[in-house]
């Protein structure tokens, strides 16, 4: 099925079904979609949390302003993007491509230190911007991932940031929660928006051509 | 073939056969999976701008970081994302939703007043922020439409916006650059990219479970 299909099929879930789990296999493929997606100058400033725990999943619903598809979906994905870039870290992400590509260590050294002499003397908010926004296209691959499965989902930004990072100590590992994805099978019969159109401003509108 | 299969053919092309031009219904497919994407309350806060003028393109190459790939590509896509969230459009776009679900017009009404009285006050920095997030889940879509139709891509956000934006005219239109992205098919002969191995973190460092 093209991803126009897949795009056409899904919709933001409003009300899963909680006693339908994902089998962990579709949830490893939507992950590796994720894992995939291209990020600017491949620095994959981000990680994918992958929460079953029920209790926990309980516990976000009062920080996400109580939609309860976090603690009814089946697994909850949080897409938390680095808090600040660092020489370590550049340098790790490019020790892994000189290593999968046999190069010898020094190979993008001239590349990565423009990109030091750029990022580290940034503010880290505007770090934290552009980390947050690199995590969107792998979070769009996962949405899309999922439709292609047929798993459903809730893309979400909708929370209290702060609470989220506090209750999974996202702090103490250098991130920050930028978006939920719950993922699950929805319940028809209780979910008004299983059945409405999508909407979309029309090509005319969203299309300029320069020819 | 599935989007992970997809994923791994993709590459940021560094260089384009500038004789090869990507049929307009395949650019079709890629700006509708762009319109499709989803986005934060259905807002759609961005334009795609699809340039095949090739003195334009040629003019953005000195704004983007001299990168050849803007002026060899067959189609440049540029999207635009609003540069503040304003009563009209999203009475706008609430607008379309409720004319393609046969909704009285005041369906959403107390949904787009809490959404006005959010974004509204914000500064309009915090709600280009936003905007141009959303714009990347249309940014990814479109790199995986694109992919699956095996057109090459390079996914760009080195160029100077400002410059890009004065080009374009799209302070006029409310608009701001936020990333570009040239389509077309890449020569594989001078392209020094196209054999390497994709670089990722492993999937042991990019999950984190919670059970």
């Amino acid at each position: 099925m093209s991803l126009l299909e897949q795009a056409k099929w899904r919709y933001a879930t409003k009300k899963f079904d909680a006693s339908k789990k994902v089998d962990q296999k579709l949830v490893d493929q939507i992950v590796e979609a994720a894992r995939l997606a291209p990020t600017s100058s491949g620095l994959q400033p981000f990680k994918v949390i992958v929460i079953t725990n029920q209790e926990l999943k309980n516990q976000l619903v009062p920080i996400s302003m109580g939609q309860q598809q976090v603690a009814d979906c089946s697994h909850l994905l949080v897409f938390a993007a680095w808090d600040n870039y660092t020489e370590e870290r550049i340098d790790h992400i490019y020790g892994i491509t000189t290593g999968a590509r046999e190069q010898p260590v020094d190979r993008y050294k001239d590349y990565t230190d423009r990109l030091k002499s750029l990022y580290l003397a940034r503010p880290h908010e505007e770090n934290f911007a552009h980390t947050a926004r690199q995590s969107y296209i792998a979070f769009a691959y996962a949405i899309a991932m999922a439709a292609e499965l047929k798993v459903d989902t809730t893309p979400m930004e909708g929370f209290d940031n702060e609470a989220v990072d506090k209750l999974l100590n996202l702090s103490g590992q250098g991130l920050r929660s930028v978006t939920l994805l719950p993922l699950g099978y929805r319940d028809e019969s209780n979910d008004w928006l299983v059945k409405m159109k999508k909407a979309r401003h029309p090509q005319s509108e969203f299309v300029i051509e320069i020819k």
